[in-house]
């Protein structure tokens, strides 16, 4: 109905803070990992902080790279990796992957100027040598992940992403697809010298059809821009993360991003309708329908969507876009103890209803780092949790009269332990305020000390348990034992401060979190994936068959391997 | 928090009559395909129209069966195809499948008398080798389908079904997996002498989160029990099919059922949050999470949703259930052109966001057949197209103040052509009133004749495109050439009425209409899949790469084929 041709990517400055998820989790990154030539376009605000700032700077630890045995130099100095030296010395280097962790190179071919001249040929003038170019690419966001990759590639359609596969494939040469190189598990990054093949600059909006709501776009496209893009016409996208400034579409499904809309419009494997993608050899699977129903066959797309990049390359998406809502109203409440937040959730969900956008908590200890870090004051009493309730939808008046029938109901029972006017925004910015005491944790955590993190999924009614039970474990080992997280998602994020890093404090926390979140079933990677650092963690959230037969997938999709070597799959034997 | 342990299945009578999608689509089975002794637990309330009876009695065609070349008889007398002579004389015979359609039998197995012995041990007391019993599951619903299957086995475990098919794997013996046995393309019945795994005995309850709610039950549920299990406890299925009191929760998820709640709660790709699965070897794939968010790997469940038991057989499901609405309304609007059905959309979309749960649309010639043969009246003035728009939401005065704006601002802006107080609908008969004359489409063309039936996706904005023009190349050919379906999710049931079967007319249809469709890159199956009748249609809804990456799929996971063979993948030239 209205196709529309526009170039979709960010715009540095233009990024908004919100207490994030998806390829980036509802927590950003940890303070350290900052540095002040990178800083990325979704975080201005947050990082405008003086005071957090500093304590960044003095945090961060400095380690100088050095010449890993697996990183091969060829037979070019130029390509060596060696250029990490002439990175500007504003960057502090990343120690390498290689060296961090113990993973050995698998045999891939190493690049060579006949690759270059190759590559060359199929996206000209695209082909990045340049060191101090590779460095954004070879160093992921959170700066503990760091390949020593030679060449980068910047396709801008389907059909050079296929060339570059095929001319890959057969060489056998390892390729590391990349999008905004946002996620937090190490995924985006090469481990060794894969080559980085990027979708920057495939960003344009193919179509969109404002009856259906249903958008087509190229993988490269950034969500904020989409985001903008869609808002004009009267939709929103039906997800949202901290890091919609930098991330790409196809980053997105890749990692199967969650988000901030997760609790109203669900995943991604429900409102992506329709996907292209590159496989190991080069073969364009176009399963790119812009149909809300279809069942003929087996639904190739949803074996792509949360691959990470492992069993084809993402070079376009089809994505339902729901109607753009009217009103937003936040409220934020206290509660004296877990089982009141569970039965203000159910409470919430029945009376709420269709207009629920967001159920976010946070314990006490996270409302006393706030205010000590950052000196927020808390707009409710003095409570064990505090919870965060907004709502989406059609009608201000309609929405405000809901919500005032649920908070009365929850004030009159006593479910929640503070109702004063304070709590309730209706307005953006004071919506925001709110929305700061809960989205600035990680924040105030990093202000703390050293921050260990988890990011587990948990049947609902055991979520904090797992809380206490690790504070009784650590006792006076930890400054803090902290959770908060995506109620409504039944997602946890658990994090530990102390005074500074120590190997026998992760020794006594690992497995025993994995172990925990197993016995009940949950999952140890909610939102963030596994990459290359939870890879190995994979068996405590999936039984051996599983874990064959993704392996089974793997080696059909990618015989050689060649796609995102060392990430999502555990270490063979 | 509230685990339960309740056997869930269907009620005889207790079927709720509403015009349906999912396995069965939103049209009924053709009336001539009806028998007296195999009314379904979810027509009663339709079935019992005497004059719609008489017409189904007159239309049905009586085939004899005979022996077929494909349908070994085995050792024993008892196990042949011969008992169909056995069957009741109420029942018409219906021709077998392996007569009708070219198809020949692959070298699988027969089954023996150590084989039968071999199932007596695995579930004592549960194989079914009488040929009336086997009757029922060897013809499909439209009685258009038969297979001639020697035994029938009910396991009430998945160790159970683990233990049949490892056996099966062996012997290679073939298996066709049933549960309600209400598919539409004949996915559901074997082909030739398969072993019929039924679900049926596998009814229970596993657990019920009332925080989360999120359900966990066997595969043999019948939709409608669960329905009432969680409707007493607050919440809703997120999918409801006219064919809920018979087909099985099971069934739902692998054939990827649709549904009426389809525009409201998504699909199941994005509501089913785990499932296990019995491979073909007998491995049993254990992916039944209960988490909202689970980024560990590849998310294997996806595979088997909509894979119609050629995968695996899908033995537990884990599914999100939404809280229960506590207002429904129904609008029945006029339109006078369908640029006006598409603005109204669009307008309805924005203005009801949230609360939206059903749009569906039906063409004049649909009203005409509906008043001529079922003598129901048009509560608006006659128009070119009719709208059916349902809200649910949380509150009984907000949804009708916002479906009364709507009304206003389509009916001020010309959109509708009749705003009459008819045609609103807020209590539970009047809805039902409106509500028939959509879901009552199918009983009315069936007593205009024989019908030819499609079920496709289009782009929404040329959906009716495909009407027009058929009815333009059909001319006198035909007697109607309608459209009607769930507007909300591009879904047209598009059908021809004619005096008698004509296979001359059928060629003039196929493959116009589905190559029509591939030209609009529509789905030739929106909901229906693609079973054994449509499988070889499935190249004009997707390339070559795809078909071929479904037949790796298929190799991998079944490399003897023994899963509900003859289905889904297009016949191997």
């Amino acid at each position: 109905m209205c196709a529309a041709q526009a170039e979709v990517a960010g715009s540095p400055g233009a990024g908004r803070v919100r207490g994030s998820s998806g390829s980036l989790g509802s927590e950003r990154p940890q303070a350290e990992a900052m540095v002040l030539c990178r800083v990325p376009r979704w975080s201005v605000g947050l990082w405008a902080s003086p005071g957090w700032w500093r304590t960044t700077c003095t945090l961060r630890a400095l380690v100088q790279p050095k010449r890993g045995p697996g990183c091969p130099g060829g037979a070019s100095g130029l390509l060596a990796c060696s250029m990490f030296s002439k990175v500007s010395s504003c960057t502090p280097e990343v120690m390498l992957t290689q060296e961090r962790y113990p993973v050995q190179r698998l045999p891939f071919s190493v690049v060579s100027e006949e690759d270059l001249a190759a590559f060359e040929r199929i996206v000209p003038g695209r082909v990045v040598t340049d060191p101090e170019e590779l460095e954004v690419s070879n160093v992921d966001w959170l700066r503990t992940a760091r390949g020593c990759s030679k060449v980068l590639l910047r396709p801008r359609t389907s059909e050079e992403v296929s060339r570059i596969l095929r001319y890959c494939h057969e060489r056998n040469l390892a390729v590391n697809p990349q999008g905004g190189n946002t996620g937090l598990v190490g995924g985006s990054v090469p481990v060794f010298d894969e080559i980085i093949l990027s979708t920057a600059l495939m960003n344009q909006v193919t179509s969109f059809n404002s009856v259906s709501g249903i958008l087509t776009c190229q993988a490269g496209c950034v969500l904020e821009g989409l985001s903008r893009y869609v808002q004009e016409r009267d939709f929103v996208m039906p997800l949202d993360l901290g890091a919609k400034g930098s991330c790409h579409i196809g980053g997105n499904v890749a990692t199967n991003a969650g988000g901030l809309r997760f609790l109203r419009y669900g995943s991604l494997h429900g409102t992506v309708l329709g996907l292209e993608v590159v496989l190991a050899d080069g073969t364009v699977l176009d399963c790119l329908t812009s149909l809300r129903k279809d069942n003929t066959g087996y639904d190739l797309k949803q074996l792509f969507i949360g691959s990470e990049g492992t069993l084809g390359v993402i070079t376009a998406v089809s994505i339902l876009c729901p109607p753009r809502p009217k009103a937003v109203n936040v409220a934020f409440l206290g509660c004296p103890g877990f089982a009141e937040v569970l039965q203000t959730f159910s409470t919430c969900r029945g009376m709420l209803g269709e207009i629920l956008s967001a159920f976010e908590f946070m314990d006490a200890e996270c409302m006393q780092l706030v205010q000590q870090h950052l000196h927020l004051a808390s707009p409710v009493q003095e409570s064990a949790f505090y919870l965060l309730v907004e709502t989406s939808g059609s009608s201000t008046g309609h929405d405000a009269e809901k919500l005032g029938c649920f908070l009365e109901q929850v004030l009159g029972s006593g479910l929640v332990t503070d109702g004063t006017d304070g709590t309730v925004a209706t307005d953006e910015s004071k919506a925001q305020a709110l929305w700061a005491l809960r989205e600035r944790i990680t924040e105030a955590l990093s202000g703390d000390g050293y921050v260990y993190k988890y990011d587990v999924s948990l049947p609902v009614e055991r979520l904090y348990d797992l809380v206490t039970d690790l504070r009784a474990r650590l006792g006076s080992q930890a400054r803090h034992v902290v959770g908060y997280g995506h109620l409504g998602d039944g997602n946890l994020h658990l994090n530990v401060t102390v005074d500074a890093f120590s190997a026998a404090l992760l020794d006594t926390m690992e497995p025993y979190v994995y172990a925990w979140t197993a016995g009940q079933r949950g999952s140890i990677s909610a939102e963030h994936g596994l990459g290359f650092r939870k890879r190995d963690a994979l068996r405590y959230s999936k039984p051996p068959p599983a874990v064959r037969l993704m392996q089974q997938l793997k080696a059909l999709l990618d015989p050689k391997g060649i796609l995102n070597p060392y990430k999502l799959l555990p270490t063979q034997a």
